[in-house]
């Protein structure tokens, strides 16, 4: 079982508009159990939408066709699809009261065009659009499904969640396929690869895949099994994961969430602590990924960004004494800014970090990259020298990403004494 | 001339990665004059990868394959292009030095994996990658050009903008395409249009193509023509140029350069003027575009993020009785932010925000996405108001864009007394 999308646009070719369509569909599709084979986008041109379909049909059972159903002469989807199954366009009763219904709604005038919307062809099965007026389709022909969608991703995806998935799913006997996450941070691909070589080895001579995704700063981990029996399927990769989690531990930082300022909200508000930040290389983007949780108001209390060593001497407390020895980027100073931080704004934590993100400022004792980092709590400050590369904006979102860590790995063991 | 990108990665198909590589691939090729005939995603599965190979080798001269070319197991592009083009790998020296001072400089250990990532298949030309231990190759066989990159979006990115796009430029004659950018702010597509309508339709008669590329908050708007006279394209664009923008200039914050805080930037380093901030519902992420623009250390001094009352009133001091008078979401209370941000970091310029970026925390009164923006100046306070929608994180970065643009009016205002 088998799906193959096409997405159809110009705009996508050109890239002027990123398919997330796509995206969504597979996601969605990966979870009823069906694998998408290939993705393939191509233009508002009849003959490639023609070799496209038929391309497709030799490799899948089910054909998803996304774009070019609007009511302009660009949009030849249709058209293309009555030729392709040597069908005719026929006006659809419910489609033009659905049409008729949705201009009244909005006040608008119906024109022509609007009317030859509900033209369609003779053989489909209409998936009703609640928020437009082009309709789905979905079409049985030579043993395979179609299906024929607008490309604005707010009406695919209300054609899908309404009747779509539900069709498929009933349609075809798909197969189990489980898979889980593990999500890791500050450890490199290669790294992680020798580090667990023996266990995957085992994992794929069993059957079961395993995939690297890997991010800035993180590598994100896949176990996947297909299996008639879900349950089977479900309990050899829980034990897979289980096997694993004990020689990668320190570097997990969760196994359900892939954003580490969602983690560390979440443990915050479990503890019922506060957070302050201090930040001077990285800018503000920690307080920004932490602001970008809903709800971070309750347990983010605010953040001097210091980056003039004026304002880290007025703010934060620090000695100008140990800037001058030491350098603004030192361990001595960063270790200050946590301090200052944690006590102007009265928190249970806070983070520091100063650095030199790039692309000038570095020097032979101290290169471009080199970021010291703090975390403060009562019980003390913890401190973290990292090297990382000459690219200013990816030194700053690794360094916010490592602080959160450092952050996450205090909480985690203040969680544990809790219990 | 046709070229086609081939995706190749199962987080692709299962959607758990968006495919903004071939996106970014598309509007450059475009840019200089090449279409992408068609797009293809695959999985990581060696006779996949052959097959869309072979068929790729039918419709394209240009052939780009990204992914598949990490240290692990599942990344088997390399040696399936191997298998492809029925030659072997050999060690590369260039590139092993590269890879060994990468580590070198990370002061991580290379490992035998690491040192694998040196063999390239012997038929290619190195296309060096300088943001990571992934090589890009070039093959040039059967009269078609194939280029493999590695998938993270930076490494590729740095590969084509390194070598690759002039590399394509010099080896397929390409047509002269010229094209000039007009970047707007804070107006709406369709009303853009209207307001242009007249003239577009006057450039298309006249041969040229017009493009709107919306981004949230933005619209960035390409003229293009193609002439092998390359002087008189660029006269005949320029021209065109002139005569819109007058109609449209109180929306253009730059002709080139499409961030706006390096427009800012750029503004104050002239003016010889400092920044600082105090934010709220924006958290931090004006800081940060302002801080990601290399060398701000020279004109933003610093930032009090006021996320609790007391923040604001301890540390930007807003005066209690109004935040209970008319609520910290207020005219009122980012005009004192402001003004207690000028005060405290003594600069020349402030910005300040307070709002409701949601989902949470709207009433009928203040809905989510009320949004006051504030700039101070020693000449005095501009405030706005801004009702966006219901979307947190679209809320946060528009709003740090129209604080940004509010920003930019003053400082030209400035630049304009200055002249």
């Amino acid at each position: 079982m088998k799906a193959e999308i096409i997405t159809i646009g110009d705009e996508i070719l050109l890239g002027q508009t990123i398919d997330t369509n796509s995206a969504w569909l597979g996601l969605k599709l990966s979870e009823i159990g069906i694998s998408v084979y290939q993705k393939t986008a191509i233009s508002d041109d009849e003959n490639h939408i023609l070799t496209a379909l038929k391309e497709a049909h030799h490799r899948a059972d089910l054909i998803i066709v996304t774009g070019g159903l609007g009511p302009t002469k660009d949009d030849i989807t249709k058209h293309t699809l009555v030729k392709y199954f040597n069908t005719e366009l026929i006006i659809n009763d419910e489609v033009l009261q659905n049409i008729t219904a949705f201009f009244k709604l909005r006040g608008r005038e119906m024109t022509d065009i609007n009317i030859q919307q509900a033209a369609l062809p003779k053989n489909c099965i209409v998936l009703k659009n609640k928020r437009g007026s082009a309709a789905g389709m979905w079409f049985e022909v030579g043993g395979k499904v179609y299906i024929s969608m607008p490309g604005v991703p707010y009406e695919m995806i209300g054609i899908m969640q309404d009747f779509g998935l539900e069709k498929i799913k009933s349609h075809f006997k798909t197969p189990n396929i489980v898979y889980k996450m593990i999500y890791t941070i500050g450890v490199g691909e290669s790294f992680l690869a020798e580090t667990i070589e023996e266990w995957e080895n085992k994992l794929r001579a069993e059957g079961l895949k395993l995939a690297y995704l890997p991010a800035p700063g993180m590598v994100k981990l896949r176990v996947t099994y297909e299996h008639d029996n879900k349950e089977l399927a479900e309990k050899m990769v829980q034990e897979k994961i289980d096997e694993v989690l004990p020689l990668i531990n320190e570097h997990v930082y969760s196994l359900h969430n892939d954003k580490i300022e969602h983690v560390v909200g979440d443990l915050l508000l479990k503890l019922g602590k506060t957070l302050s930040t201090a930040e001077s290389c990285t800018g503000g983007n920690i307080a920004h990924l932490i602001t970008s949780v809903p709800g971070a108001s309750s347990y983010y209390m605010g953040s001097v960004l210091s980056y003039s060593n004026d304002v880290k001497i007025a703010e934060l407390n620090v000695d100008p004494a140990d800037i001058e020895k030491y350098g603004a980027v030192s361990e001595q100073v960063v270790t200050q800014l946590a301090k200052g931080s944690l006590a102007k704004f009265s928190t249970d934590y806070s983070i520091a970090t100063t650095g030199i993100a790039g692309p000038t400022g570095g020097s032979d004792e101290k290169p471009i990259g080199t970021i010291w980092i703090a975390v403060a709590s009562k019980k003390g400050v913890k401190t973290e020298l990292f090297k990382l590369g000459n690219n200013r904006s990816r030194n700053i979102q690794v360094a916010s990403l490592m602080a959160l860590n450092m952050l996450r790995k205090e909480l985690a063991t203040a969680e544990k004494k809790q219990l």
